[in-house]
């Protein structure tokens, strides 16, 4: 008798076969003596067809207050209409909604935090043995207004659940039946992964492997949760996520790129104290995340800064420098959108020191050219032509994991 | 400066341009100073939508708990659209569901009763001059869970709601410009009326005129509670409901017809004491309602008795008599489904004997005959062939009304 949380996507409850499968999967595990809870989304494109209703009303921008009313009854629809399906497969549960299940959030309409689980009435429906069923990615705040956890929310909910109730797992189902070395659908020798760590999760996360929202990852690590991410299609076992895995041989537990990803270069800067500092400080002022950082050594007076942003906000940086001619000098400014992230994710290799020079020689041994580098403690990126990606990808994948 | 409760049904929110044409109605009454609430129920067919989703899910029957869960996003969306819609015309706003507009019903989930409106977050909104937008047909129970009033609950809603803050009128918008002495696609001759008691409308809705929910007039009656019925696509004034109306020449207030009528007649029933009691229990028995009941005169020991019922409970009426075969004796039995029900309905007729009289006349001039006749205090009803409907509605009408 355990007590678990799972969370279904609003794919795997786009139409009645789906619900059902659904259904059954929770049943399956309820009938066994376990305690169940399962957090839904809004079914298939709901949200998206809410959200061009709004739009349609009100193209500039309808408040987030009563956007956050609009969106909340996509979930409203679900978690009935999957309550009923169990109910035809005659077992006892209850639906309930983000407010209803005790979330409350603060008042960021769209992107609110949940501040506190009250679990009386979830507590109470699990002392009747009912399954409940419960609204994802929506809370309410301190003046009972509807609020919305923002994108890849009802991770977030289902985590928290598990967190609030110390429950034995919380299972993320998803389309794909587990987390993989790289992705799948592109690299035939991907390898699922049993097990691995919250923070390597969060950096496959970042880095462009969409299976799990980060928000969740985060909250799993702090609350200690055990995540696993599984299909709701197939029935095997999925991939563990939790803060220490057993001693694997392998090292790097994932390859991943992102082609949103532009680099924009200074070239001959006047090599003056400060000069550094100000393009920083006003591309921050611009709200401009940047990565992986070069600077030239300086000759002849002048130097060349070359950054790495995400594409969307390459024209933005370009303008936040623009702005800053009177203050200094250059000669040039440049911006290459060709460009793509290729990366290695492990968290013992910080202690290996041969894994920078593995990876750089698989890409040397492929002819191809590495234009930047960063690193963290987990993980290893380059920065390469885009033309590059997938063999950049399939190469580095070969030399660690076999 | 009046506080003015406005509701409006679903056809009237069932695309972008009638809801932007219900949010000027709203705007307009608001700029002038006034404070407005307007109920609304889900946009056009959504509510119909959303049954069948549950059909599909569970064709027996879904839980009534989870299809109000499932019924009460449909006014979700509709106040959330119709939120945006005014503040694109830039009037504050604020939309609320039922339970946060303090809707407290029982538990008896689809037909809910109104227990108590707590009326907190409605003043506090009022005071900020918001116009607030209410989900109609919907409460909370004591244990939380989400209920609905059942179908034509929204005019319930905003009578509740007018009573509740002692509102200076409430304005139910339907298709129509208000309530008519006749059907008037069918008679011409039809007239609008300019004032009705709740109890000559409460006649009326009951005799087939489905402009407003019963439930709802009962409610303004107890309450005292004005209501204007008018449209939400013309500019006019509409049909005023109120306990005293003001002097008028029109002794009859409307001519109204009901086709779901049969007739069953025992026919040859031996004339014992008490075969009329236990017949009569017995269709009590079968919760069946009747209506215009004729008892012949007893001739050779026998009588006949002749009643009205709906045409759908004709059948149930058959077979409760001939479960009673064992314990009376009679002829035969006969059902008559081609037969209707022209009623006129007026506060001061039973003060005037000649009322009857006209009506007969009127009938007996157009060559219809009488097969019953049923009376109450503001309420005369005849039951003609039904093929001579059209025709008796026209010439009592041409009679009364001119």
């Amino acid at each position: 008798m355990a007590l678990i949380v799972k969370k279904f996507g609003g794919t795997s409850v786009a139409d009645k076969d789906r619900i059902f499968n659904v259904a059954n999967i929770i049943v399956e595990d309820y009938k066994k003596g376990n305690d169940v809870i399962a957090v839904v989304s809004a079914q298939g494109d709901t949200t998206d067809d809410l959200i061009a209703k709004a739009k349609e009303i009100n193209p500039g921008n309808p408040s987030k207050r009563e956007l956050d009313m609009l969106l909340t009854s996509g979930e409203q629809i679900s978690v009935a209409l999957l309550a009923m399906a169990i109910e035809k497969l005659d077992c006892p549960v209850i639906s309930l909604l983000g407010w209803q299940a005790g979330f409350n959030t603060d008042s960021n309409h769209g992107i609110a935090r949940i501040k506190k689980i009250k679990t009386d009435r979830m507590k109470a429906e699990l002392a009747k043995r009912n399954i409940i069923i419960v609204a994802g990615f929506q809370g309410i705040n301190k003046y009972d207004d509807l609020t919305t956890l923002g994108r890849g929310g009802s991770d977030t909910s289902a985590v928290a659940i598990a967190a609030a109730l110390h429950a034995d797992c919380c299972q993320i189902y998803t389309d794909v039946n587990g987390v993989y070395t790289t992705d799948p659908r592109k690299v035939k020798t991907a390898k699922k992964l049993d097990e691995i760590t919250y923070d390597e999760m969060l950096e496959l996360a970042t880095l462009g492997a969409q299976v799990l929202n980060n928000r969740s990852v985060e909250m799993a690590k702090k609350y200690n949760v055990e995540l696993e991410v599984l299909s709701s299609l197939e029935k095997s076992k999925g991939t563990i996520v939790r803060e220490n895995t057993k001693m694997e041989k392998m090292l790097i537990r994932g390859v991943t790129n992102d082609k949103n990803v532009a680099t924009v270069s200074v070239v001959g800067l006047k090599d003056l104290p400060g000069v550094a500092f100000k393009l920083f400080n006003k591309l921050a002022q611009y709200k401009i995340n940047l990565d992986m950082i070069l600077q030239s050594i300086g000759r002849g007076g002048t130097k060349d800064i070359t950054f790495a942003v995400s594409r969307d906000q390459a024209d933005d940086a370009i303008k936040a420098i623009e702005s800053l001619k009177t203050l200094f000098e250059y000669e040039s400014l440049h911006k290459d959108d060709k460009v793509s992230k290729v990366s290695i994710v492990g968290a013992g290799m910080e202690s290996h020191p041969g894994v920078a020079a593995k990876m750089f020689e698989a890409l040397y041994d492929a002819d191809i050219n590495i234009r930047m580098i960063a690193s963290s403690e987990i993980k290893l990126s380059v920065l390469i032509d885009e033309e590059n990606t997938e063999k950049a990808v399939q190469v580095v994948h070969d030399a660690f994991i076999s």
